[in-house]
């Protein structure tokens, strides 16, 4: 009984918990910044720590091809490479395979042949991909997932899946759904085979199931009834935000989570890949208790920040109106940017100029944002205000 | 009388003392991180004060062109502009202009002409250039180079000088120099008639002189006996570290520094543009007190580090020989980077995956190099073992 609900809203769906690993206590609803290649972008594990995180993500399928999960091993798992004492959600890869794998540039070999571009091939034990990096052929079945965040020593894994592109055919999506399902067992039963096979590996592991069905309803149910009556220590949901738009993925929601059994323990809700401040309000409602994504860090880099004064929403800050404003970035954060006076005009000036400092700042202040919202998030569900919360902050909010 | 000796080594010319600024006192011998456009590259003030910078480095020439100064004095100064409320240094951006500004890449116009190359033009008052970001027509002379500074609020302003490229004919040596000395006049003149002239600048900032002469013996001794007859607040020495070789520049030091004249109140001798470890350790011996250069942070950025275990010297940990060692940059080293056991194959892996982490470490690290070495000198400059801990240093040292 790794979850414990700690309150329920009686208005909504939301509720808060603590989510118990070996690296400690994660309280939730919980937003977890992206540590793609074992560091989240620009800043240090202790930057982290200030911020208030209780959790990061590794991906799977970038520190499999580099540095390795092997080397990783060596190394004394990822906790002990990157210098992150707390817990560690990696992903399966699943979602890069389908992803970034496709995009391989096609390659015009010395005979002159060209390689096609899309070098993916799903067969019934898992997926041959290239590397995005070398193209070198590598192949993913559920259990060698498993064994990879194993080498990483994950506290939370996640099973190998087939994350479909929007839109997708029924068709294809009933099949990727069945794949999905058939991984599932598979990686669950190698799951429990291999607990405390390995040394020097966390013998008490999480591992959480992934809903797949793309946006249609009965299969959304479907595989939120069939993924929830494997003993998974978390059921989360994939295949969202990949361009379906913000209503369709509401709507996948509810028709998901009422289907989550709530037989056995109760288990946290992870929603994959989520991370907009409205995304995640919604998603708490509807009882979400986890999310990462990487915008905060990815707006940063681009300049982008979230801000609320009477109003909300985004900002560039290399657009020329912060060039003579003296101001923070926003009033009153407690975030390390505007709380030590830095301007925007000075950010701006930062960012105009490429200097590292300038993403930094941005970066801190986006997650400060974020991992902000999800306190108070928690703080009124445990005083019964949530709803009231959540129509006050988007009601000047734009999105 | 801003500098005071605390110590002199009885067996060099070396010595330890306090130069005072409003914003602050410095040790010296004191090395200055560079912060060309408002940051010490990819670290925050507080991590700046936390390695033990005393001063930092702004750039004129750069800040001048971008946000400008008028700009950062609208926005309170320098210090205010980049939150730093210890000392800061501007150089005249004479060296930026005959070295940057002479890059410009031919433009070749509508027309079908060519602009030339080198559109700097040297004239008695000042020089033209054109911007290296935009082409844009600019002009320097003593007198406005002054102003900029008083505009960014520097606590430490250098005068307008003529770098001269190495090598370079004495005719040109000779002339380069006689302007130096014609524009130091000027802006001595100007900086005293402008004190306190204008609001929220400090009223007692100082200003440095710049001795130059190329590698000739006589401009050398002549030029440093020119600026050290004016009340300049200290003495600078340019147009080194400019390709000459070390032993070479050794020997302008040992021209140099005897001639320049003790009279009135003991000022601070600064090598302009001056950095690695064996060289500090040369200068301090010859009497230099202010030293900086762009090395630590521009290295640390190509993943080259010093170290000094049993030997020491600079490694670059981009080499796949780092790729598995598990070991700090350096053992016993204080950075947060070495003392918080980020290993070199962490650090590798960062700097291959160009993540900002890597370039913050390294930086972090060989800035607490250079400092620390600093400390190390003056702290045997007061135990009066100097040349002892120079040669032990420079023993096991591989430059």
């Amino acid at each position: 009984m790794s979850f414990k609900i700690l309150k329920r809203d009686k208005q909504s769906s939301a509720r808060t918990g603590i989510l118990k690993t070996i690296h400690g206590d994660i309280r939730t609803p919980v937003f977890m910044p992206v540590g793609t290649l074992g560091t989240v972008k620009t800043t240090t594990p202790n930057e982290l720590k200030e911020l208030g995180a209780d959790i990061i993500l590794g991906n799977t399928y970038h520190l499999y091809l580099r540095p390795g999960d092997k080397e990783i091993k060596k190394l004394g798992g990822l906790h002990n490479f990157i210098n992150w004492d707390r817990p560690i959600l990696t992903d399966s890869g699943g979602y890069q395979v389908f992803s970034l794998a496709k995009n391989i540039r096609p390659i015009i070999c010395s005979t002159g042949h060209i390689r096609p571009k899309n070098l993916v091939k799903i067969t019934p034990d898992g997926v041959h991909f290239q590397s995005h990096l070398d193209g070198s052929r590598h192949f993913f079945t559920p259990e060698k997932v498993v064994d990879i965040q194993r080498n990483l020593g994950s506290d939370i894994m996640m099973v190998l899946d087939e994350c479909t592109s929007y839109p997708c055919s029924k068709k294809y999506a009933i099949e990727a759904m069945n794949r999905t399902h058939n991984w599932a067992e598979k990686a669950i039963e190698h799951f429990h085979k291999t607990v405390g096979a390995r040394r020097a590996v966390p013998k008490k592991s999480l591992l959480f199931g992934i809903v797949q069905g793309s946006t249609f309803k009965d299969l959304r149910q479907k595989s939120a009834k069939f993924i929830s009556s494997l003993p998974f220590d978390g059921i989360a949901i994939g295949g969202v935000s990949v361009g379906e738009g913000k209503k369709e993925m509401y709507k996948v929601l509810d028709w998901t989570i009422p289907h989550i059994r709530p037989t056995g323990p109760i288990r946290p809700i992870y929603l994959m890949g989520v991370g907009t401040p409205e995304d995640l309000l919604e998603a708490v409602e509807r009882g979400v208790d986890m999310f990462d994504c990487v915008l905060p860090t990815r707006l940063a880099r681009h300049g982008t920040v979230w801000y609320y004064e009477k109003t909300g929403g985004k900002l560039n800050l290399l657009n020329s109106s912060n060039k003579s404003y003296s101001g923070p970035i926003m009033k009153d954060c407690q975030c390390y940017a505007c709380k030590n006076g830095f301007s925007r005009a000075y950010i701006h000036h930062l960012l105009k100029e490429n200097e590292v400092l300038g993403i930094r700042l941005t970066t801190l202040h986006n997650l400060h944002f974020l991992l902000d919202l999800m306190r108070q998030i928690r703080d009124n569900i445990d005083k019964g205000t949530f709803l009231k919360f959540k129509k006050e902050f988007l009601k000047n909010w734009k999105i």
